[in-house]
Formats: C-alpha cells, sequence, structure tokens
C-alpha cells in the first residue's frame, strides 16, 4: 500500500504575540524584539491535509504529529518516547459524585514523570537543530527534571536552577542526567534572577517558559491528542493546573489550529478551559478577580504543588485570552485539598497523582457544587504529573 | 468504513504447562491440580486473523491485542493506560560501544512505573470477570504497587505482602491506594509463607506469579509489542532481568503464538533470549550451570535491584525451557555492576532505570565482550521499571 503520509513538518514562521509581527523560524529566537514578548510558531495550515494523512498512527508518541510540529529534520529529533498518554474514565468518582462523564489524561506516564517532556523534547530537539550546545532553566521541579533527560539524550550540557525546598527526588534524577543543578532561596522567579546572572554571556539557550517559542509546540500535542482520543470531540469544561500556563496556552493553540485545518467541524464547542492554582500562589487568580491590574508583583508562598508556585508568568495575558475567548474561569485550591483530590484519585482510581492533578480534581468538584459545571457535562481532568517525585511533600498523608 | 477488527477474545482453555491436561477457562483456576504447576491459556489460532483485524490500532495501550488476550467482557477490564510503551534507539550508547544496533523497550513509563502493570492489569481485570473480591501478592515491590493500584481501580480488596527492607516510596505508594500492606524479614519467599497464614481460609485471590495464569497473559502483551513496533521482525538478542520471569516466558509464548498466526514468518529467527539475575541472588544460573539441580533450597541474598531477589521462581522449568528453545543464557550482575549501568543509560541516554535495568545493559556488555553477542547483531534491552522508587537504594551514587 502506497502511503498517503506527508513527512514534513508544515512550520511557517514565528509571530509576536503581541503586534504580530513576523520572526523566521530557521534562526535561533528568544522572545519578540518588537514588544519582548512570547513567539508563536505558525503552520502552513490552508493546503488540505486529512487526519488521516496528517497522523502517523504507528508512532505512538507525540511525534505522531510531527507534520504540525517544528522540527524540520528528523535526524534531530530528541526523544523518549513522550506523548500519546492514556485517556481514562473516572467511573468511580463519577458515580460517587453523580457525574455524567468525568475523564482524566494521566501525564504522569509520560518519560521523567511529568508532561513536561512533551515540551522539553520539542525545545531541545529544536535546539539541536539549530546548533545549540547546551541549556539553562529556572524551574519548579518537573521541567528540570525533563530537560537534564533530553540534554543528556541529546548530547548537549544541562544547567538547571530551582528552589532549594524542591523534593530531593527531583535533584537526585537530575544529578543521574549530569546535569550541573543550582539550588536557590526563593521560588522559580527567584531561579530565574540567578539563571540570568549564570548565563550572563550567552552561551547557554535559556528554556525557560515562553522565553523559546517551541516548548509551547510539545505542549500543544495534549490538545491533538484530547481530540485524536475523542474521535474528533471534545470535553465541555477542560481542567488543568497553570503555573507558567504553556499547557493551556498550548493546548487552546491545538484546538484552533485543528479547527483552521478542518479537523474540528465547526459545530463542536470548543471546551471552557478552567486554570487551577494554589492558594498560596495565585496570581493569575488575583488578576482575574481584579485583585490586581497584572502579576509583575505578586509574591507567592510555597505548596505542596511545587509546579503551581509560579508568581510572575510571563504568559499571563495569552492565559487570561485563552480564559475569556473560552468563557473559562480560574480556581485556587489550598495544600489540604489537594491531598483530599489526590486521596480519592488513588483510593477509588488506582492513580498516585501530583499534588497539582489532586488540584485539578478539587477544582472540578467545587465548580460543581457551585453550579459552574452542570453534572451532566463531559469534564476533562488533566494530570500533569506523577506523585512519586513529591513524596517528600505528602509523606505520612495517604 | 466497515471495521473489520474482530472484538472478541480467541481464549480458548487453560492447559498444564507440565502434562498439557486442559482445564477451563470458565472458572476461577490457581495451579494445575494435575501437577501443581502453572496453568497457561490457550488460544483458537488456526483460524485466519491478519493484524489488521487483530490489532486494534486507536488504542494505546496493551489492550489493542484484546483478542489475544483471555478478557471475555470488556465491562471488567481494569485499565490504567499500561503498556504500549515505547522502543527507543540507544545510539549513544551504541556508538561508545561500537555496536551495530542497539534497542530498549521502556517499561518505566507504565502506570505504577512498572511492567508488573501489565501483568496484574490482566489479573485484576480476569478476577473482576470471575467474580473475585479481594487478592493477596507477595511482592518484591513493584507487583504490590501495581496490584494495590488495579485493586483500587476496579473496587477489590488489596492486600500486599513485601520484605521489611523494600524502600519506603513502594510501601508509600501502596497506602495511597489504600492497600492492606504486610512487613516482612526477609525476602519473597518469606512473604509467600505469610501470604499462606494470611489467606489460609482462602477468601482473597493469591495473584502470585504463575499461582494464577493471567499476569503471563498481560506479560506477554511485550513481545506481541516488539514485532508489532519492529513491523514484524524481531532482535536477535533479547535481555531480560528475571526475578519470577514471567516476562522471559510470556514474550516467548507471544513469539510462539505470533508464529501460530503467521504474524510471524517462518524465516524470522526467534532471538536468543537471555535471563538476567542479580549475583546476590541468581538461582537460575546456579541451576542452569549445574551447580545444583533445581533452586527449591536456593538461599538468596538483598540486592539493590529488589525485583530480582527471588531465590525459588516457581518458573524455573518454563523459563530453562525457553533458554533451551531458544539458545539463550543466564548472566549475574552486581549491584556495583547495576549503579555503572543506570549511570551509564541516564548520562548518556537521558533514563533513569530501575537497577534491574541497569543490570541488563551491563549483562549486554558482558556478552558482547565475551564474543557471545556479536557487534553486528541487533540487540534489545527490557528495561522493566522507573529509577524513582529506587532512590534510597542508590542515593549519592550518582
Ligand atoms: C506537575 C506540574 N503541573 C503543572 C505545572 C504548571 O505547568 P505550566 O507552567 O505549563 O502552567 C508544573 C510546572 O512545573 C508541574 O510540574
Ligand atoms: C523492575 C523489575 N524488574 C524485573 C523483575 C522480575 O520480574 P519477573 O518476576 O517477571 O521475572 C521485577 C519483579 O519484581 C521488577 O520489579
Ligand atoms: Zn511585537
Ligand atoms: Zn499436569
Amino acid at each position: 500500500m502506497q502511503s498517503t503520509l506527508e513527512t514534513i513538518s508544515r512550520l511557517h514562521a514565528l509571530e509576536c504575540s503581541v503586534c504580530r509581527a513576523t520572526y523566521s523560524a530557521t534562526v535561533l529566537q528568544r522572545t519578540s524584539a518588537c514588544c519582548a514578548a512570547p513567539l508563536l510558531a505558525t503552520y502552513e495550515l490552508h493546503e488540505p491535509l486529512s487526519p488521516a494523512a496528517g497522523i502517523d498512527l504507528h508512532e505512538g508518541s507525540m511525534w505522531r504529529y510531527r507534520r504540525l510540529l517544528p522540527l524540520l529534520d528528523e535526524a534531530n529529533q530528541v526523544s523518549l518516547g513522550e506523548g500519546f498518554t492514556p485517556l481514562l474514565p473516572l467511573t468511580s468518582l463519577a458515580s460517587r459524585y453523580n457525574l455524567a462523564e468525568l475523564l482524566i489524561k494521566d501525564e504522569g506516564q509520560n518519560p521523567t514523570g511529568s508532561f513536561k517532556a512533551r515540551g522539553l523534547s520539542m525545545a531541545i530537539s529544536k535546539a539541536k537543530e539549530l546548533g545549540v550546545a547546551g541549556c539553562i532553566i529556572p524551574t519548579a521541579g518537573n521541567a528540570g527534571v525533563a530537560m537534564a533527560a533530553y540534554c543528556a539524550k541529546g548530547g548537549m550540557r544541562a544547567v538547571v536552577v530551582m528552589p532549594r525546598h524542591t523534593p530531593q527526588a527531583f535533584k537526585e534524577e537530575c544529578y543521574w542526567y549530569g546535569a550541573e543543578v543550582h539550588l536557590v532561596d526563593g521560588l522559580i522567579n527567584d531561579c530565574a534572577a540567578r539563571v540570568r546572572e549564570l548565563n550572563s554571556a550567552n552561551e547557554l539557550l535559556d528554556v525557560s517558559t515562553l522565553k523559546e517559542p517551541y516548548r509551547l509546540e510539545g505542549k500543544k500535542t495534549m490538545g491533538y491528542e484530547l481530540a485524536e482520543q475523542l474521535r474528533w470531540t471534545l470535553p465541555d469544561v477542560l481542567l488543568y493546573p497553570a503555573g507558567g500556563g504553556t499547557g493551556l496556552i498550548g493546548i487552546w493553540k491545538a484546538f484552533r489550529e485543528m479547527q483552521a485545518l478542518g479537523w474540528l467541524p465547526a459545530e463542536v464547542p470548543l471546551p471552557r478551559m478552567v486554570a487551577v492554582q494554589a492558594t498560596a500562589c495565585a496570581p493569575l487568580w488575583a488578576t482575574y478577580t481584579g485583585q490586581q491590574a497584572n502579576s509583575q508583583q505578586y509574591v507567592g508562598r510555597p505548596t505542596i504543588a511545587n509546579g503551581l508556585a509560579v508568581p510572575r508568568p510571563l504568559g499571563e495575558a495569552l492565559m487570561l485570552q485563552v480564559l475569556r475567548e473560552s468563557r473559562g474561569t480560574v480556581v485556587p485550591i489550598d495544600d489540604q485539598g489537594m491531598l483530599t483530590g489526590m486521596r480519592e484519585l488513588a483510593r477509588h482510581e488506582g492513580l498516585f497523582v501530583a499534588p497539582e492533578g489532586g488540584a485539578v480534581w478539587m477544582a472540578a468538584r467545587k465548580l460543581v457544587d457551585a453550579g459552574w459545571i452542570g453534572r451532566h457535562e463531559r469534564m476533562l481532568l488533566l494530570n500533569t504529573g506523577s506523585g512519586q517525585k513529591y513524596l517528600e511533600n505528602v509523606m505520612g498523608q495517604a
């Protein structure tokens, strides 16, 4: 049988997310020169491309969507098998809480145990394609572990800067991959400051969230998978634990691309997108509820959901845009709530999720109680990571 | 388009692995009454079935092979998305060690972080189908965690018995799933004795390795996946960390089934199968090299590869048969060697594997050095688990 599969990336260019000025995608770019804003990859989407021609069904990773990813030469792909994670029905919790359809996408089954694998596989592949020799990252934990793993696989130097209070499991795994690890007193924004010092000569590529355009492209594959796994339908409500926000922004970008491609018919409504935050560090919630104009001065505190301790996200404007366009909302959940959510997912559904995943389930419960989500609606929870590396945070709380 | 997919299991019966006496597969069975030996599931394989009709390409888990699995009613499936794990080329180690083709199947990306998820998903599904209300298991760690998770998902009671020295991460994860955990001074055979005491009234289904027929059926899916992922070819040599041995036996069973189905053409040679053991507990090696008639009195010591500390495997005869039929061998690796293997896989390939996985890579190096494997041969390493839960065993050794 002659294959009808397209094998070439449809990447077109990069675009400033504020003024839409165009930048070349064939040289290394960081944020836009015009607005110092995140750059977004654009694709040639109007040439017809069917799912059958565009998706490689034999590839059991996010690379099944390579036509819609920015890597030009497959030889540069740095992959550990990330993505194409299971979409599971939560039948026991649905019946306990009297919900019609409750689904979870379990990103804990990715390489290095979190959805960060997607973004870093993409960013490191693209860095390799563009000739980069080493990368640096400020991280709450998971992104640093993922970067260390993909740099090891790609033969690049890796420098990881994380808060000192991050559980030891994150640090140890970085050491195994041979990364250089720096510990900082404070949260991820303090780590970002240290990154600027350490990289003042610009020898390393800074792969901070949205400071380079390609992690987002890896994250967007969650959106493609959801639509494919639900056979070109979508949930009514999608709940996502937002720190830097690339998942929220990336999934939404994927939905828009699939609409342009005709993979999602116009009559399929897009989900209402819910950003779940930690009470201890809820900058998006503070802005969304009018307590501040933006999060540029927000001060956050630590939480057991390390990935949600992002006080000043660069992608705030893009996240707010997704919430507006989707008629979504923001929900803060405190650490006790996260533990309750983790317990319920473990005992009734066999999933030992990250505190971020526990938060998402509790946010769903809260929104159902408030009537914002109807019991008849199809709900999707995004569990972004495995609970394993967080054991130190939750020991004795089972 | 009309689907040509068969949706019904081809399960035929159960068969004594010693005398081939037949047993019904529609009632609960343990070992055979005739020989007190493991029972093996048999299928109707002579009715034609093409891969296109037999494999559900849209299912990204081991359940894509449901036609060749023993579950009769899909409603009983207890799944967390296990299987269909990535097969990755180890290009950096291959070039360092001057090897033509080195591949790894990364089972660490399964639910609960190990290949045990496959066997327990299958066994718990089948237990549900046969009306079981609770299960008990003696375990070196990973199998217990997996059983706890699938029992939670399936709404069954779970009792897990493991050595006291097992890393805390295994115990904690069981607690999260709501399992009852018993700690025993000793190794897995001592745990088996405690299981008999605890379950003297036979209230719980004992899902010990090969004491019920279905974990093996889950494990065999690794063999199906390998052949499918390699597009109906196979490696020349397959290296596997053998404790109880279900993986070794199950993969071989899958190869034989695929030959009967015609999915593996007669001209495709089957791989030489290598059982990798821990020096501290190498019963199969002792028997294979003629130091003992069998392992029934073997005394083992603990190792950092907890899963290899199985002194008296019930499946010894079946393992030896696989080694004989495949012209394979046994290789013991000590704990220092495992650490070296883990380091090399982490630093050069971005994989933080279980000590069992480190052992497998060191065994490959050893067999290449000895000339038993040629540098031009296609080698496949089976990494059975993630390194995460073993951190306590390997702390500070990166
Ligand atoms: C498990 C987990 N969930 C969610 C997040 C937040 O992700 P994002 O920054 O893409 O919003 C992180 C970030 O570290 C994380 O590790
Ligand atoms: C990571 C790991 N590898 C290998 C084994 C041995 O597997 P089997 O008993 O199927 O030979 C185990 C068993 O506990 C394990 O946990
Ligand atoms: Zn601009
Ligand atoms: Zn018999």
